[in-house]
C-alpha cells in the first residue's frame, strides 16, 4: 500500500464538509436517528430532540439492505421525502445509504451525505460511481473487511475524484456471539495514526446490545475517533428495525456530555 | 428460515440448464479456464485443450473486481467477445463474472450463465436484477457469509422470479493463513441435504494453493457437489492474476479423471 | 518451520502402532465410542457392536473437559476401569483423553492411546510430557489453532523423544454458526502432502450434527485422511454429552462400507 | 449462564489484593516490564525506572510458552528468582505465569500473583489447582475464547475456592492481520457491567504494535477496565521476545499520564 491518496502523505489530513459539519475537525461529530425511516411524525419527533441535543447530522435509512427478501425493505423514496422534510425543518444534514448506482442522483436530492454500507463496501461498482459525485461519503467497514481493503475502498471513490471520504467503523464480525459484531477498535487507531482520513464509529452495530452503546462511545473518542454514529428513538423498543441496538434521547444525551467532557482531557 | 423457494419442501430439486448441459444432474459439471482473460490467442488454445478433456462449460474473467483501484480491472468488453468467440469455435458454453447492474443485458449477448462474486453476494441490487432475467447464475459465497445468509442472496434472486441458481462454496474468511481461505465443505453437504439447489465448488480460491486444488476437488465431490470450477491455464506460472491456485491442463485432466472414478463409486 | 522432526525430508512417513492397529498404513483406521464413558453395561454393548463392525479402536471419555465447572466432568477412574474392561473383553484397543501430565501413568495402565483433547493443544507442559512416554498420542487440533501451531504442537511431543503421534482435525472456531465447528480438510490436504505425519478426521465434532458426519466421513477420507473418529452410540439420543453429534450404530456401518469402496478407487 | 459465583448478584464487587495493591478499586493499576526476564542487571534497571513512574505491579515472563519448542522457553528458576530480588529491591509486587500445576508452590515463593496465560486458559487442571491456593490470579482470555467461556474459566477457580481474580482482555484471533490481535473492548464493557470481577487490559497484545499502545490504553480505561497490563523494557528492540510490541519508559510515563487524567473525568 504505497502512494495511495489515503495515506498521511499525500497531503493534509482530510476534512469533509456536510453542509455546516466539518468532520475531521476538531469537535467531534455526532451522527444519531432511527435505524429505519418509520413515519412523517416519528422522524419528526426525533429530530426535533435530536436538534435540541446538539446533535450535528440526522441519520435514517431509507433503503434498507436486508439478509432475507422478505423482511421490510424500507420506505425508500417516501423515506428520503421524509428525511428531506425533518432535516429542513430542523436545519440538520442528512445522511442516508445507497445501494444502487442508478439511484446517486434521486437521493442526493433529498440527502445532504451518501453512506455505503458494510453489505456494499466491495461493491466497486458503487464506489466508483460515489466517486464521481462531490457528495460527502460515509464508507462503513465490511462485514469482515481487513484495513487494508477498507482503505483500498475509500481509495476507489477517491482515485475516482471524490476526497469527501469519511470511514466508519462498526464491528467486524468473529466467533464472538455475545455481541453482534467485534468493535475493532484497533483499526481506529491505525487509520487515524497513518492515514489522513476522518474516521467515526457505530458503537450501535458494533455491540448490537442498547446497554453497551454507551460505554463503547466513549472508548471510541479515546481511541481516536472523529465522531459517533449511534442508532436512537424515541421510543427504542418500538423501532421498526434494530431494537435491540437502539438508545434513548436520554441515553444519547448522556453519552454527548461525557464525549464533550473527554475532549477536553484528550 | 421457514417457506422459502430454496427449501426441498418447496418443489422438485433444481437442475439448472446451460445450454446443454445440465448442472445439478447425475453427471458432475466441471467449468474450466483462467482466472482473466488475457488475450484471444491464449484464450483459443485453453478453450481448445479443455474442450478436449471434456469439460463442460468455459470460464473467465472479463470484468474483475480488484481490492486495489490500480490493479487490472480486466478486459471488459474486449473480453467477453474473446470468450464468445472462443466459447463459439469450441461448442462450449460461457460464464463469467457481471459487476453492475446496468452490464447484464450487454453481458448476456456473451455469456450463458452470470457468476455474482464473492464481494457482491450481499449486492441486493444485483441479485435482484439477476433475478428479472431468466440466465443461469452461479452465486459465491461471499468471504464470510454464513450458510443461511447465502441461501437467502439465492432466494433473493428466486423471489425476483428466476429460479435458475447454483451456489458455489468457495471458501470463507478464517484466521488461518496457511492457505488462502478455508474451503467449508460441511457447506457443501448442509445445502445438498437440506435444500434443493445444486451446489458446485471451486477448490482454486477455496485453497489458493495449486498443489492442493486436486485433493480438494475430489473431497469436494466426496461432500456432495454436483461440480466443480477450477482455474486452469496452458502455462499457469504465466497467469495474469491467480497464478498460485491455478493449474495445468495435465493436473485438470487428472482431477476429471478422479472424479469420474469417484462418480461410480457414491 | 524448517528442519522439523515432523518434515517428510527428516525420515519416512510415521505409522503409528495401537497394538496391532497401524495408523497411517494402507487401511483406514476407523475410531468409535462414545463420548462419555456411562456405565459398564452400556460400554460393553457399544463395544460389541462397534467390534462387530469392524471398528479398529474404542474411544469413550473418563475424564471431559467441560467448559463450566458445574458440568458432569466424566467418570475418572471408574471410567477407565470400564474402558478397560470391555476393551479386553472384545480385544480392542483403547484411546481415551488425558488432561492432567499427573495423570499420565495411571491412564496408562489401561489405555492403549492417550488423546490430547483440543483445549490442551496448547498445554505445552502436556505435551512434553507425553512426549516422555512411548504411548501412541493423538493430538486433536485447537479450537483456533493454525496449521502451522498444530504441527508445532506435534514437534512438542516429537523432540522430548515421541514419536508416536497422530494429529487429529476436528474443526475450527469460525463465525459459522449452523455448523458447531467449520471442518477444514484444506489442513488434512497439507499435512499429508507436505509432512510425514498421519491425520485422522472427527467429522463428529467437525460438524456437531449428526446427519452431517456420513458426508463429511466420505469427504475426509477423500482428502487424504487416514482414518476417522466418530462418535457413536447404540441409543445416541440418550448419550449424556454430545448427543446431537452421536450416529447409530447402522449408520456407523453405512459409513465404514462406503469407505472401505473409496478406498479401492483412491 | 445462572447463579455462578462471577454474577453480579452473588456478592459485592470483587476486589483483588496484591500486597498492598487493590485491583478494582478506584485507582487504575498498571503492570508492566518486560515480555521476558533476561538478566539481573536488566531486570534491575527496569524496575527502577518503573518503580519511578509508579507503576503498581512489576511482570516478567520466566516459564515462556511459545509455539516452537526450539525457541527460548525462559529463564524459569533462575528468572523467578531475579524477579524476586527486584521485586523486593524496589517494594513492588509481582506477577508471572505459571504453567504447571506441579511449580504452582515454587513459584508462589517469589510471585505475589500468578498468571494464567491465553494458551491454558482452557487448561482446567491448572486452573482447579491455582483455585486451591488463595493468591490472586491473573486470568488471561483465551486466544479464540468466547466472554462467557472466559467467565466459565474465572468461575473454575473461584469454584474451587479462589475468589481472586482478576481477568486480562488481551486481544482475539479474527481474520485480521495488520495487528497481531483484535483487542475485544466490547468484552470489558460486557464483564464490567454484567459481572463482579475485576478486568484489566493488555494493549500490548491486543494489538502488537508499540505505536497503538497508548491509544488502546486510554481506550481500554474508557471501556472501564481497571488497569492495564504493557510490556516495557529500557531498551525496547532489545528485547528478547514480543520487542515489535513493547514501548518505552517514556511512552509508559505519558500513558500513565493520560490515565490518571481520564480518571478524573470518568
Amino acid at each position: 500500500m504505497k502512494n495511495l491518496l489515503v495515506d498521511k502523505n499525500s497531503g493534509d489530513n482530510i476534512q469533509v464538509k456536510v453542509r455546516d459539519v466539518i468532520i475531521g475537525a476538531q469537535e467531534k461529530t455526532i451522527i444519531s436517528g432511527p435505524c429505519s425511516v418509520e413515519s412523517l411524525d416519528t422522524m419528526m419527533k426525533i429530530g426535533r430532540e435530536l436538534k435540541a441535543l446538539g446533535v450535528h447530522i440526522l441519520r435514517g435509512g431509507a433503503f434498507k439492505p436486508r439478509t432475507s427478501p422478505y423482511d421490510f425493505q424500507g420506505l425508500k423514496d417516501d423515506g428520503l421525502r421524509i428525511l428531506s422534510t425533518v432535516g429542513k425543518e430542523m436545519n440538520l444534514p442528512i445522511v442516508t445509504e445507497v445501494m444502487d448506482a442508478r439511484d446517486i442522483e434521486d437521493v442526493l436530492k433529498y440527502a445532504d451525505m451518501l453512506q455505503i454500507g458494510s453489505r456494499n463496501m466491495y461493491n466497486y461498482t458503487l464506489l466508483k460511481e460515489v466517486g464521481k459525485t462531490k457528495a460527502p461519503i460515509l464508507l462503513k467497514r465490511g462485514l469482515s473487511a481487513t484495513i487494508s481493503e477498507w482503505l483500498y475502498a475509500a481509495e476507489y471513490i477517491m482515485a475516482a475524484g471524490n476526497e469527501n471520504v469519511v470511514l466508519c467503523e462498526r464491528g467486524i464480525r468473529t466467533f464472538e456471539s455475545y455481541t453482534r459484531n467485534t468493535l475493532d477498535l484497533n483499526s481506529v487507531a491505525v487509520a487515524k495514526q497513518k492515514y489522513r482520513i476522518p474516521v467515526i464509529v457505530d458503537p450501535s452495530h458494533g455491540t448490537g446490545l442498547r446497554e453497551l452503546v454507551s460505554t463503547m462511545s466513549v472508548a471510541s473518542i479515546a481511541a481516536g475517533a472523529d465522531g459517533l454514529m449511534i442508532e436512537s428513538h424515541i421510543s427504542p423498543d418500538n423501532s421498526v428495525s434494530d431494537a435491540r441496538q437502539t438508545v434513548s434521547m436520554e441515553t444519547l444525551g448522556r453519552i454527548m456530555d461525557t464525549v464533550r467532557k473527554l475532549e477536553t482531557v484528550l
